[in-house]
């Protein structure tokens, strides 16, 4: 049955989980173009593990050299994502099971999970199945989070591009509201992603330094938020520099655990409203203080913003794709291809191999030292960490048009094998 | 007094006004850069025309060449602006006799005032001073507005890159939202700028073109909102297509010419929540349809992404405040550089001069013809006119810090003459 004249017999699945990034699909070029230069055939599996679980898989090799070149500058994840965790074998052994029949039935003898710390356990899982129900299966982890909470690994590919835009995009409208302040608004509140860890807000710290640049206020989830110190700081800021820009992390939470996002507004039907914690914030300055204000919330614009990638973020996604292939093909197994550190300035990193027990289901926090005492900054310890991150740009090829020509695969199906079946 | 020696005797007074925009600097570079050319001196008010009843002045003879060519790629506004309209004269002949001292201690023989449509209106104004009050000063307004909303212009300055930012934005998102729409978000709403004219919206539509591409539905603040017709689409799109990019004016009203982001939310305080228009219409879509939703309103990111300016309106800026100058020297009096399109593939344009008399506090809308008939998509005819807008892309310098490097003037405050003055 198997093609055993190859040297490397058998096929490669590569699946994308989770929220997607700028730079997901780069991440995706390095699994498809170094499997190709091995010889080695990839099949996608559409909409992460799930694609997996339905039999429906996507044969890579239908696509040109050149298609997958451009998956390198095209946000988004081009063969679906989800948000769907396996269950333990002993939960659901049915599940597992539907897998192996897959995999074996598509002679598939790698499998790479491209995700955050969810995936990193399923493809911990599925390292495992080889011992526990005698398929000869190898799982790598390959990892993607714009959240910057993966343990082990220095960084995330995914970060470094949310961070450049966070910061960029601070430093822009700041300009924008200091022109205004005089007769308009004083007091701008951007919402960025981070709903435990406030990578992403510290992110923005990047576009200024010292006290009088923008952001003046950064909060954070790791932070209770206190509303005294927030008004008086805010206050403080106008005053001095005549207007204020506040990050806030979407996740802060007052002293009695609540997110500030749910404490306050309703909506139109009396529900109290998800996912809005600038106009909560906003509200707060324009009864308190009296401030004109504005506010900003990104949301997917922030993590899809290809075209404004950080170059370091948009190697590094490839580069893990790309050692994910070979540590697979190299016979390791339950590995995830992390990032290492070993210069700030110059920046200096490179691949190595981790385990996925160590990466699986944990959170990284940001480290108490890179906040400052008030809690409302970040200190030189966080820019040393955070500022080689969003090195270097990573341009982009615009057609005539004007928009930046991004790719859609043909994402053609592999012929079906096995009945149907509902995860 | 005067240096008579000089051809063009006196000094041009260069203001800015309103909102400002990404290129709003383009066009104080095309200024200071003819008037130095020229051998004219520029002054800047500080924060628009409040700067010059306040005698705030800044002289640009103080900042290096490169300092000017680098506001060609500057947002924000690099001397500040301002939101405050001249009354009549009769209303307040105190600020005006003030202005006329302003102007005449500086020896200012020319005015230009770079603003919408209220600002062509003090622009107006200040032209017919010469007659009413004896100061020969010559005063050119020059078109800025994100809201694309002068007459006889075709287009104005600053539009041309909110609309690429948001059409690029809208394409970016999408992606992200097709990804994981299989067990994620279904609905996306992006909201954007425009209180009474969708032009900004109406750009969202360049990002694709056909029933299944996004944008599905751009809701006009032309168009009354039809909550029926609106569900109803979003509910075909989602199970056609699988998911559902909307686009919303900010400025959208019921059938009861109530704003749709008043009629519903409320902040911490119980009060009306101003300003925030999508997650008044994300909630329908959960209560009526069920469906996860996400939210974008980037607000000032919009109009201060000069990282993502079109060449278009980046070249357009800077033509508009060199013509301004020419006409000024030239003589004229109470006009406006506008643009004059005469071809729309390939596509060209001209500057000429157009009275402001014309402009001034005048609104243009969308024609009709540029709405699809169920008024949630643009016609053939408004591609055709939004298209060459953003076209091509104007690069930025960064910094080895990964920022943009944008330039902070010194602005060097003109030595005070008179007493001081409040408006």
């Amino acid at each position: 049955m198997k093609p055993q004249s190859r040297p490397s017999a058998g096929r490669l699945l590569y699946a994308q989980s989770g929220g997607v990034t700028a730079v997901i699909n780069a991440t995706a070029a390095g699994v498809i173009e170094a499997a190709r230069a091995k010889g080695v055939k990839v099949y996608a599996a559409r909409n992460g593990i799930l694609g997996a679980l339905r039999e429906e898989l996507i044969d890579t090799s239908k696509e040109t050299a050149a298609a997958i070149a451009a998956l390198r500058h095209t946000p988004g994840g081009a063969f679906g994502s989800c948000r769907y965790k396996l269950k333990s074998l002993e939960a659901n052994r049915a599940e597992y099971e539907r897998l192996i029949e897959v995999l074996r039935a598509h002679d598939i003898r790698w499998f790479l999970y491209n995700g955050g710390n969810d995936s990193a356990d399923t493809a911990l899982k599925i390292s495992q199945l080889g011992k526990a129900m005698g398929y000869d299966i190898r799982c790598i982890g390959v990892p993607k989070t714009v959240d910057n909470d993966l343990a082990v690994t220095d960084c995330c590919p995914g970060f470094g591009s949310v961070a450049k835009y966070t910061a960029v995009s601070v430093l822009e409208a700041s300009l924008d509201v200091a022109s205004m302040a005089d007769t308009s608004t004083k007091v701008f509140i951007l919402e960025v992603m981070g709903r435990h860890a406030g990578w992403i807000a510290a992110a923005a710290g990047l576009a200024g330094e010292g006290a009088d640049a923008p952001p003046h206020l950064i909060l954070f989830p790791e932070r209770v938020f206190d509303e005294a110190a927030f008004l008086a700081k805010v206050k403080a800021t106008v005053e001095r520099v005549g207007w204020c820009t506040v990050v806030a992390s979407e996740g802060i939470r007052n002293a009695e655990g609540q997110f500030l996002a749910e404490a306050g507004t309703r909506d139109a039907f009396g529900h109290s409203q998800l996912g809005g914690v600038a106009p909560v914030l906003a509200a707060l300055v324009k009864e308190k203080l009296g401030y004109k204000y504005h506010w900003a919330l990104p949301d997917y614009l922030q993590r899809s913003a290809r075209h404004l990638a950080s170059k370091t973020d948009a190697d590094q996604a490839y580069a893990v794709g790309k050692a994910a292939v070979e540590y697979a093909l190299a016979g390791k197994n339950a590995v995830m291809p992390v990032i290492v550190r070993s210069s700030d300035a110059p920046y200096r990193w490179k691949i190595e191999p981790a385990e996925l027990s160590k990466i699986a289901n944990r959170e990284k926090k940001m480290p108490n030292n890179f906040l400052t005492r008030d809690g409302f900054g970040i200190t030189a310890a966080a820019r040393r960490y955070l500022a080689p991150l969003i090195q270097g740009e990573a341009p982009l090829p615009y057609g005539k048009d004007g928009l930046p020509k991004y790719v859609r695969l043909k994402n053609i199906a592999v012929e079906r094998k096995l009945p149907s079946f509902k995860p």
